[in-house]
């Protein structure tokens, strides 16, 4: 009996049709642990994103555009029909698919309040009935062979990262308590807190001690425990956490600051705390049944404060970051003149070039693991923006001349997260044209200069313009914010999307990616990918990017006579920059290889019309 | 007595502390008849938007930034202090000045049901008790001496513009309300009835007859009447109009489509039309008088429908708008030949040149009217981006090098309103840079290419980018949607504010202006605008724009080396555009003047190096 069967069968004795059940956890991590991994345990989809109805006799699996291949050839399409992502679509499912008067399942801990507010308005209007508590039948079955939960330790974050102290941080967050008028913090999100906290732990780490290089995706952790916190205007923040994984050195310093409490206890010591205050928490990243005890206890206001202190980076961070990328860049440099050479006398896989990128970046002593997994893609695989290479579909790079290598690493203080793109072979014009558009697209957005508070949507389009005069388009966001050493993953992104909850102005401070490409379905994709520090520019008001990643744009995939003067001069000054920023820490082939493609960006400079 | 003292006399029977009165009418419109005129009457204020607190001793101004100046010139300040826009402003004025348990008095009828629930909002949170009625204090003050309501005749407005019937419109609302489960649709905007039931008014042409050149301002209308429609999903749709002011003709056609009905007759028609039935409404469009009958006889849902059609035109009204900016730009052609002489040998003043053009126009028959006040503006003047010059501030021409003039006339099919800037003297390299800045930003928004349903807020930076490049910027939106023969403003607008009701996304059918400026304050300003219709270009799937005004640019006013090649190539192409398209109609001096205006933007493109 399948897992999917198995909860089908059991359906009956809990009174309700069909159970939904989503891909998130209680914390809403973007990434959630082995352990909370119910939907690929029912269905064996393991997309980062979606969501499974199961009914008594069929079930439905609910993802988004670029899921909907990988779900059919995942799940048993006999029993698990593949549907479009979103409340309406499982509305829709339900509404053909439950009697009247049936009822749903729903685990009220595994949505966020605001996601699961809109699904029961839904709901209402289409009279299905709902079960909403804070368990699930998947978690009564799933007992053997669950993973345990991470046990890596977790170590107070020096303020020569951090920036600002626990103290400070937490003052400020008092303080803006006080000035709208609340009484209580409710820190939902584990990465909230271990910015508020200046905590990290050795997740990373520890996946870089398995030495795993070929598949880092499954080992991947945000270095964060799962946590939560509650900050009162008066009186200790407490912290909700397991005791027995914090360092001995960090107990000590949180004494008097910070007291640390059983996560066993947090919804009483919640409710105790909530009751008849005025509570600020994220809605967006609170979920529905802590969402809950507050409105019983109190008022909850949303704030997503804490989210957007955090974007904006301490100058301690700004220069972490700086390190970091350098650090990493120099890695990612050695792979590709690697590379380059390796393709022309052997083959190479897409596998065998993720596993060696990490090697490099393992070999830096202040590299602490991945940051994510690593997209390594040629030829139709390249054409799926978020492709991870995997035994079963792992291509030889020697193939196709296009290949791009999506990667990053955790350092203390900085976060990379980078996409070179290079020629593997011999380019065509159609693989040049769009890697050229695409590279005028990240120079316009690296090259803006804006009024601070400038939405991030509305940069989007400078980094889509030069594909768009060709008809072209690329299907994700141009960019996001990016953490501490902790998620690549932040508030702000740069997306079309104007009421997407993570569009916000851009200030100061604040780290996003760069990263415009082109995918043609089926036959190849392109994409680079740099981090951008918006910093004040020289005209009072007025913001700029700061290009922190240290990484070369392929000559060879450059159409020269699609760049203007000032592209063309930016790109030489930039490549020429990189070769005396790595000259301290790259010599031999690699700065040799390095030099070679500063003078084809010299000569495409100089070849131009004065 | 002044009429606010006379006002603040009688309050005390009123029962309230305090009058709310905002510069809009019970229809929302944008510009108030003369006999709506509250604000102007009751403080001397006639900026186009505002709102004043009335207490029994003190009384405040709420206006935005570009009337502080004028406010504090034109109230008695003694009794009258000015504040910023908005409810914020209101509530934290009302704290100070009203005791705890005194009411302000507002009249429901002449703010939305949007704006009327968010000041309730903020009332409630400050505590300030409120009496909501359909009247107010003024109109029971007001009554000698108060103007008449327009008496202009309304029309039947022929298909050969409107494109579509008025009874294919109102199927399509129909339909509309249909597919969504609503039942009944309420018109409150007159400019929306009058779209849909294809119907105009003279008061245009009632303007032009009054031949008052000078100031079109106090005599511009749109030419539509106050009136407004109910949709029911059965039934005749009924129209609430003056029927004393119809056409014979129109009453005709009406016949067995739309009832007429007696606008007195409103209010109790709606609740009975509207008891137990779902209401589509466009709340940011309909009173709060109105939502509160909705509501107390059925349910209120938000509908802007019928402001979204019209914003998508009809072949018909785009081939009447290519016309209609021809006949227009032919004038304002004229316009700039005749000015750039007559400057040289004379004085011409502010005033004159608005004149002077209004003239112009007036000559071609197709041409039936302003379409807003005429903004003709020199030196300091030119730096109030919504300047509209006066016997008290009209300034020589000849005193600074730098003119602009944003006017526009109606015609059958088509709207006008466009802003051409030149140099009348010898430019300094301030005013040529900035100019050349928003030209380039002009270029950028005109020759954008882009998916269908781009959002309007992402268009916004391409027309700012060049200028904020030189740490510049302008202070109003790059643009709006025009409409046909009807108010020059319309959704969607292109500007930065991702949170404006009026952002929307562009569809292949929508015209909007195309207007970037820059203003030194104190010192110049400039500006340029057209306006472009959204069409599919060759690629599919992707909108580009035609401009449809046909103005030429100043070539003493640009400087090439702030030009790209792409950039130089297009102004002379469209500059020769522009003499072709205006060969069988123009001819001696202001051809000849066209033809050295384009032969200057050849010299440009071809000095380039190749």
């Amino acid at each position: 009996m399948s897992n999917l069967t198995e909860v089908q069968s059991r359906l009956p004795q809990t009174g309700c049709a069909a159970l939904l059940m989503p891909s998130s956890d209680e914390y809403l991590s973007e990434y959630a642990r082995p352990r909370d991994r119910r939907l690929p345990w029912l269905t064996g989809f393991t997309g980062s994103i979606g969501s499974v109805i199961v009914g008594r006799d069929k079930a439905a699996i609910f993802v988004d555009g670029r899921y909907t291949e990988q779900a059919a050839r995942q799940v048993d399409t006999d029993l698990v029909s593949v549907c479009g992502f979103g409340s309406v679509a499982q509305v829709a499912w339900m509404r053909s698919n439950l009697a009247p008067g049936e009822k749903l399942a729903v685990d009220s801990r595994l949505h966020s309040e605001e996601e699961l507010s809109r699904l029961l308005d839904l709901l209402r209007e289409a009279r299905i009935e709902i079960e909403l508590a804070p368990r699930n039948l998947v978690d009564d079955i799933w007992r053997e062979g669950r993973p345990e939960d991470s046990r890596s330790t977790v170590f107070d974050y020096d303020i020569r990262y951090a920036g600002l102290s626990r103290q400070e941080k937490i003052a400020g967050a008092r303080a803006r308590l006080a000035e709208r008028g609340q009484e209580l913090l409710v820190v939902g999100d584990p990465e909230d807190v271990a910015w508020l906290l200046n905590i990290r732990s050795n997740d990373s780490r520890d996946t870089l001690a398995k030495r795993n290089f070929v598949d880092p995706v499954s080992q991947f952790r945000v270095p964060v425990p799962l946590s939560r916190a509650l900050v009162p205007l008066e009186g200790a923040a407490r912290w909700f956490v397991d005791r027995s994984r914090l360092e001995h050195s960090l107990i000590e310093v949180l004494d008097g600051t910070v007291e640390i409490m059983d996560p066993a206890a947090f919804d009483a010591e919640l409710a105790r705390l909530a009751s008849g205050r005025i509570v600020a928490a994220n809605a967006r990243r609170t979920n529905h049944h802590l969402a809950g005890i507050i409105r019983s206890a109190g008022k909850l206001v949303h704030d997503p404060s804490v989210v957007a202190a955090r974007g904006i980076k301490h100058e301690n961070e700004i220069a972490a970051a700086r390190a970091g990328h350098k650090a990493d860049g120099a890695a990612v440099v050695r792979f590709l003149a690697w590379l380059l050479d390796a393709v022309k006398v052997g083959p190479v896989t897409e596998l065998d070039a993720a596993e060696r990128v990490t090697q490099l970046r393992a070999q830096n002593p202040l590299y602490l693991g991945p940051s994510m997994s690593n997209l390594s893609a040629s030829g139709p695989n390249a054409a799926l923006p978020h492709y991870v290479p995997t035994p079963a579909t792992n291509r030889l790079l020697n193939d196709h001349p296009v290949y791009w290598l999506d990667s990053g690493g955790q350092y203390l203080g900085c976060s990379t997260d980078n996409t070179v793109c290079f020629a593997v072979g011999m380019p065509e014009p159609k693989h040049v044209t769009a890697h050229t558009l695409a590279v005028k697209g990240w120079l316009a957005l690296g090259r803006a200069r804006f009024p601070e508070g400038t939405q991030s949507t509305q940069l989007d389009s400078f980094a889509r313009q030069h594909l768009w005069q060709h008809g072209m388009d690329f299907g994700h966001g141009t960019g996001h914010g990016v953490g501490n050493f902790l998620n690549i993953h932040e508030v702000p992104h740069i997306r079309k999307e104007i009421d997407h909850p993570a569009v916000a102005p851009i200030r100061a401070g604040m780290i996003v990616s760069n990263e415009p490409g082109y995918y043609a379905q089926g036959d190849f994709g392109v994409r680079i990918e740099s981090h951008i520090l918006a910093v004040p520019s020289r005209f009072d008001g007025f913001l700029e990017f700061e290009t922190l990643s240290m990484l070369p744009i392929d000559p060879a995939l450059i159409d020269a006579t699609l760049l203007d003067d000032a592209e063309a001069r930016w790109l030489a000054d930039y490549h020429e920059a990189l070769v005396e920023g790595y000259r301290d820490t790259l010599d031999g082939e690699a700065m040799a290889w390095l030099e070679s493609i500063a003078d084809a960006f010299h000569a495409i400079a100089n070849a131009r019309p004065k």
